[in-house]
């Protein structure tokens, strides 16, 4: 059975993108030889689920649109948004995408970008992973990893890896 | 040479404490046998500096007051806030405060309670060292660990523990 998993890097303070966008605190905070899991996102995944502010940052730095993309769902109501051949704008039910996706690969569903939408998948019960790779700054300000959410969730922690850099990654089950 | 640290428990998403100050999410989190570091804080500590609203709940719970409470700095405007007498009410700049409390004590200096006086502290590069635990919850919204920073602030991590419970604390040294 394919999972839905969503996962970022993020600051100590909970951000993962600062104000002004600047992303090299995260670049900085990296180290050569080190992958912190992402060759494997990339090899699991099937299917993104990406919030519209990601798409757009996507398509900014050149990183979308292409062929050879992965399929993308991009939640967003701006039916305007330019798209490429292998990305559709959803703008309906989060529970029939989340079973829509799961159906159309073997793969895992990774969510990805701005917290809102993945804390929406959460607060759903639509995801079976959550990983945040805790990047050793703190940013004071920015977009949070996590939304405001009206329920409590309980989590139990499958992994934590530790790595020369700082970067500490934990990987948690929803219950 | 003491030093000046702050730590606390925080959900996965940020927060010290939920919006209706329940604190079972924390407790039932805890798993027997498992310390998190709490004696070694109480032994290392000569001088606490607390907000008032965690000063205000330590009241409330019978917590503080007492004449075998360790010295205690309470950040407030508020001169009419009841005290007890190891408890000392101050409104004054944090940078003299620090320097104040240092002399005073040969062991290191807590800062206990809302993430808004941590984070004015390390703002200020008043931190010699920030541990959080992280619990394997989320809590949706509540008092966050951090409040904003106007600065960024680059750390080190120095330990990363993982606990049976799930719970991970993480320690570090601002750059």
């Amino acid at each position: 059975m394919n999972k839905v998993f969503g996962g970022m890097a993020a600051s100590l303070d909970g951000y993962i993108a600062s104000k002004d966008g600047d992303m090299s605190w995260l670049n900085n905070s990296m180290a050569k030889g080190e992958d912190y899991g992402f060759a494997e996102t990339i090899k699991r995944t099937g299917i993104y689920i990406i919030g519209a502010n990601t798409y757009r940052g996507m398509l900014g730095s050149g990183m979308a649109g292409g062929k050879d993309m992965t399929p993308t769902y991009v939640i967003t109501h701006d039916q305007d948004l330019k798209k490429g051949s292998q990305t559709q704008l959803y703008s309906g039910d989060l529970t029939t995408l989340a079973k829509k996706a799961k159906s159309e690969t073997d793969k895992d569903i990774c969510i990805f970008g701005g917290g809102n939408i993945l804390t929406q998948f959460i607060e759903l019960n639509l995801v079976d992973e959550i990983t945040i790779s805790i990047v050793p700054v703190l940013l004071g300000d920015g977009t949070p990893f996590f939304g405001k959410m009206h329920v409590f969730k309980k989590l139990k922690l499958s992994e934590c890896k530790e790595y020369k850099s700082g970067i500490v990654t934990l990987t948690y089950k929803p219950q």
